[in-house]
């Protein structure tokens, strides 16, 4: 096992340089700070001040998303962490950063000087800088909706997709709904994409027809509703399954906007259940991921790879919450199904046999 | 919530007998029993004696698995659930069950009067009696390698068969290979349908075609190979990549019945890696499951779920063991491709949209 004492020989620098380094002291230039750090990181050394009861450190970093309320989306997943891992004798700090947070600091140096055992990430992008980094680290990193192939050290947190889809085609085809839109979020993103594949799948479970019409990614907004909403329409669409709760916001502002009345001729299911979804007009049928388990699975995973279990993958169930956007089908009239094909974003046909 | 006090009188009899049910007293009947037990259950109620630190009960139910010597199968997974879970202060039973003890026995009933707090379910068919008491259980309980639609308190563990099979096809796309056959477990198995529809992902997202020749169900034992090699030969494939190890070894055998070499004609690929992988001739390269993590994380799911965290999938990464049966391809001439059709199990074409 890698020593203070190694590290220093290799730098050719003293015992006491190395150890400041590594345990944040000041009066070190930032250079040797950094070359110390990356070097500790190269030859696998273990901060065991970090393993000590009294100094156990988890952090959470956040980036776009909300969580200092309990009105906001990361707020309750937050609060899951903190609950489970100080039950456990952990202390936490919370991160809110940027990107040029992380173009400045290295992931793994930035852990190793702050004495963390292991991390929780919320909110990252793909074209995040730390991404990449974490294809290699070797601490004990948990994502929560993005993955990272191969790495033994991270793990994939969130909701199954495939579940949570599959209770809202079960509920509406209970109600008689056979014609059942789906509008997505980005292409871009893996939850989207999950949730596609798993509307895809849930339909030939069920023996549906797949309408490539009935199943279009839009983005993340409402707004993106209003684009594609007289499209499904048109499409015979009875039902309209949003990939999450701001766009089924949108869509029945934009089911209104074409003059018919949710749930009486359109029954609208979002995702996610924020804490906007009960107050919207009429109340949101969704399907619940529940936040304060995800942030304590959050740390239930950090603590099985802190026990050499290596997890690629933990997903949680979803509930499916009734409210008032959802009712028994109406058979529609459609009379003249009128097309955009430049407007529609179809589905890849690739994503038939993809898995995510 | 409920407590004893309701039980008797909702059964109208004595505190001290609802007692004596619920905590395995003798002195009462059979029929007495079980029948304060099914209300108990139905009531909800909570064994406050099984909170008790001194008396935390986990247990473990196998069946069709060897579990006691360390070359078998269940060895290390029981042995890393009880590591995990008495490093936390539980106590462990290990029950060899069958068919008849789960007919005789209520599962909730034998888990409340035995004041177990959750269970792991080890070797369990889709026919066991007990896997339709699982829907419904409020016992958190997790299954290896099987999975429940929907229950909050039913979590299944495994390797991501996904990532697995990816691994196993990016070596042979390493070594050159560009007809990989895949001769799987049984269809009727929930991981030999993950691992398929896992073949048929990876090869569309390394753009490779998909000939329906080349992807086969067999059966678990090694005998099936003898059957399907021939063919798969006669199609062409230079690799074979099997559903698990046991498979590997007939067909390293059938490959040689074929007048063929191992790995110089043929590369073969398993998959789990038993004990017996490196003990063969040549000493199999093979996809690992590491058997000592997935006990562990059986241990480590039961715990968030005690800590009300409703896990649905919880998935070890495994791990590439290159040893000898896999080299660099070399292109074979394939004279006359002989397929008798009515031999070859073809692969469904609904799982193209599968996801499991």
């Amino acid at each position: 096992m890698t020593t203070i004492k190694d590290i220093a020989e290799r730098l050719n620098v003293s015992i006491s340089t190395v150890s400041k380094a590594l345990n944040g002291g000041r009066d070190i230039s930032d250079n040797l700070r950094q070359t110390i750090l990356d070097t500790a990181v190269e030859m696998g050394y273990v901060n065991r001040r970090s393993q000590k009861t009294e100094n156990r450190k988890l952090c959470i970093f956040i980036e776009n998303m909300e969580y200092d309320n309990p009105d906001q989306f990361g707020y309750d997943i937050v609060l899951g962490y903190r609950q489970a891992a100080s039950k456990e004798n952990w202390s936490i700090d919370i991160l809110a950063i940027d990107q040029n947070f992380q173009i400045e600091n290295k992931y793994d140096n930035y852990m190793m000087e702050h004495g963390y055992s292991g991390s929780f990430i919320l909110g990252f992008a793909l074209e995040d800088p730390w991404m990449e980094q974490f294809q290699t680290t070797k601490i004990p990193t948990v994502l929560l909706d993005n993955t990272i192939p191969s790495n033994p050290h991270v793990c994939y947190v969130g909701t199954d997709s495939e579940e949570g889809i599959d209770l809202a085609i079960e509920h509406l085809l209970h109600l008689g709904h056979e014609k059942i839109a789906f509008l997505d979020g980005s292409s871009n993103s893996l939850v989207s994409n999950q949730r596609m594949s798993a509307y895809l799948s849930s339909l030939s479970r069920h023996h549906l027809p797949i309408d490539p019409a009935l199943a279009v990614y839009g983005y993340f907004v409402a707004d993106a509703a209003h684009y594609h909403v007289p499209n499904l329409l048109s499409a015979g669409a009875t039902a309209i399954l949003c990939g999450n709760d701001t766009i089924a916001q949108g869509v029945i502002e934009s089911v209104r906007d074409a003059g018919l009345s949710v749930p009486e001729d359109i029954s609208v299911i979002g995702f996610d259940d924020i804490p906007i979804a009960a107050e919207l007009c009429p109340p949101l049928t969704t399907i619940r991921q529940d936040r304060l388990s995800l942030g304590r699975n959050g740390y239930f995973v950090v603590h099985a790879m802190l026990n050499q279990v290596s997890q690629s993958k933990s997903l949680l169930r979803p509930l499916l919450i009734e409210r008032s956007s959802t009712a028994k089908a109406v058979p529609r009239l459609v009379t003249n199904r009128v097309i955009d094909k430049d407007s529609v974003m179809y589905i890849n046909p690739d994503l038939y046999g993809q898995r995510f």
